[in-house]
């Protein structure tokens, strides 16, 4: 017996009457819970048969009122893996003669958890994620206020550059970016904005949940997910974005220091060092992938 | 049109008849080429309808006499995250109880490099592997050799432990580690055998090339890699091995420092420092995983 097509042996279904709670007690739980994540299947236009799975998807392990599912986590593990795999092959399908390490870069800017987060924050799953976590809650409004900002500006900008191009007065241009500036300026730790990680945990979750929902069956995930993730592929595909670390490393090959320090409270430190440029970055974050980002950021600035 | 299952759309498949070479010479390559790997298919028990899959999957960067398919980063590319995504389900399937973090830990100690170039030895897949670097072959060779060197060590732990048994004499194992621990103690990196990354590439190939020739169908994979994937699974599931630097940071949590240099000639430097308890290792490989993890043993040995 195989996992998968026509042999695959789906796992067990979750199902109310268990050994969690007696039933009267899941059933209350589960109409509690249920108009809170409901609205997902609307948005990402999958109704699920089992709508435990959906709850699973949506329950933080900071969620104690839930007695009917574990939390997100077993389904966040089988959803990374399955959007990687269907990325990958989109990414391979798409262009028989892209080069590899092109691929390589897509595929990092596709499947990565700030692109999750900013799928899930476009979902509204901040709003239904069941948790008990003061710190989560303020981390994701602030996170969403953020993404917010930065679609402002971009719009902005893009009205500015319509308008230069119309008028043909590069000097507004030069003029905001020195506006700019002077925000940026300020090398704290406070203007750091970490994509929450339960965010793009979350996202994945509901792959996985739509993936045992369906049967397993890949191409029902394909077709609920390529909406978000295919628009991304387009814009990505000719030029991915690097992480600024990546960009770092391949400006300067060698002679880069880059230490990583555990400080207490579950913090990251990254401090980037080019000795014979005089030239030493740190940033803090809660992980230390995004602390290496954010000190590489400020490195790559140094060096503009 | 969706890229799996039935409707799934394979991609155009590699043929003889080409841009690359005219046709008479491109049979010929192909006549050179199939010798060196054709017996891969007896050993992994998967004849290819596209011998060209096969070859593709076996040609290294640098192998300069193979004018009819690409070298094998494309089939690499893709059979990484399908390799990943049927262990990810696998794993799922076989328990579900399993704590999250420990299917995690489970997954990496089977989806890694240095476990997929373990297995491209036993298939014999350094013999194969064309290229024309005196380097990759000279590292294959020692890894190779590594290897063996390592199992006849097992092979005579197990003894002795069989014979400590017998006769309850446990001086034996004392001086036998003391032994060991002579040679161990050089602080050398010329004792370092990293597995050479192009033998976990052409593996995740192999798998690449199986997923095309056999039309997309992940279950004619996981029913070829499984014989290769499952005996290690069984192994490790109840305990998963921790790579060096997972187990240092889950037993160091805070007030390590750990320090990635890029050097010349395309080798990286860790050194890891453990400030209060006046310890700094440094270790030197080809890959900063590599190095980190040597790094990470050392520290171990003195914490020890």
């Amino acid at each position: 017996d195989s996992i998968f097509s026509s042999h695959f042996r789906s796992p067990p279904a979750p199902k109310l009457a268990s050994k969690l709670a007696p039933l009267d007690k899941a059933i209350s739980t589960r109409n509690r819970i249920l108009p809170q994540v409901s609205s997902i299947q609307g948005k990402i236009e999958y109704s699920f048969k089992n709508e435990l799975l959906l709850i699973e998807a949506m329950t933080h392990s900071s969620y104690h009122r839930n007695d009917i599912t574990g939390c997100y986590q077993r389904l966040e593990f089988l959803g990374d893996a399955i959007l990687d795999y269907l990325v990958t092959c989109h990414i391979y399908q798409s262009d028989s003669s892209a080069e590899p390490g092109r691929m390589t870069e897509l595929r990092s800017a596709l499947v990565c958890n700030s692109r999750f987060a900013e799928l899930a924050i476009s979902l509204n799953l901040h709003r239904s994620l069941c948790h008990g976590s003061p710190n989560l809650f303020n981390d994701m409004k602030k996170y969403a206020q953020s993404l917010k900002q930065r679609e402002k500006e971009d719009r902005e900008r893009k009205l500015e550059e319509m308008s230069i191009n119309d008028d043909d007065s590069a000097q507004v241009i030069v003029e905001s970016m020195e506006d700019g500036d002077i925000d940026d300026d300020e090398d704290e730790d406070d203007d750091i904005i970490e994509p929450p990680k339960s965010l793009s945990d979350c996202f994945e979750a509901l792959a996985g949940a739509v993936f045992i929902d369906s049967g397993m069956n890949l191409q029902t995930v394909w077709e609920t997910f390529s909406p978000f993730l295919e628009p991304l592929f387009e814009k990505f595909k000719n030029d991915p974005p690097l992480t600024p670390i990546c960009e770092l490393h391949k400006l300067i090959p060698k002679d880069l220091e880059v230490k990583k320090k555990v400080l207490s409270e579950g913090k990251s430190q990254c401090i980037i060092e080019i000795k014979d440029k005089n030239i030493c970055e740190v940033a803090t974050a809660r992980s230390y992938k995004n602390a290496k980002n954010f000190a590489a950021s400020r490195v790559l600035k140094k060096l503009a």
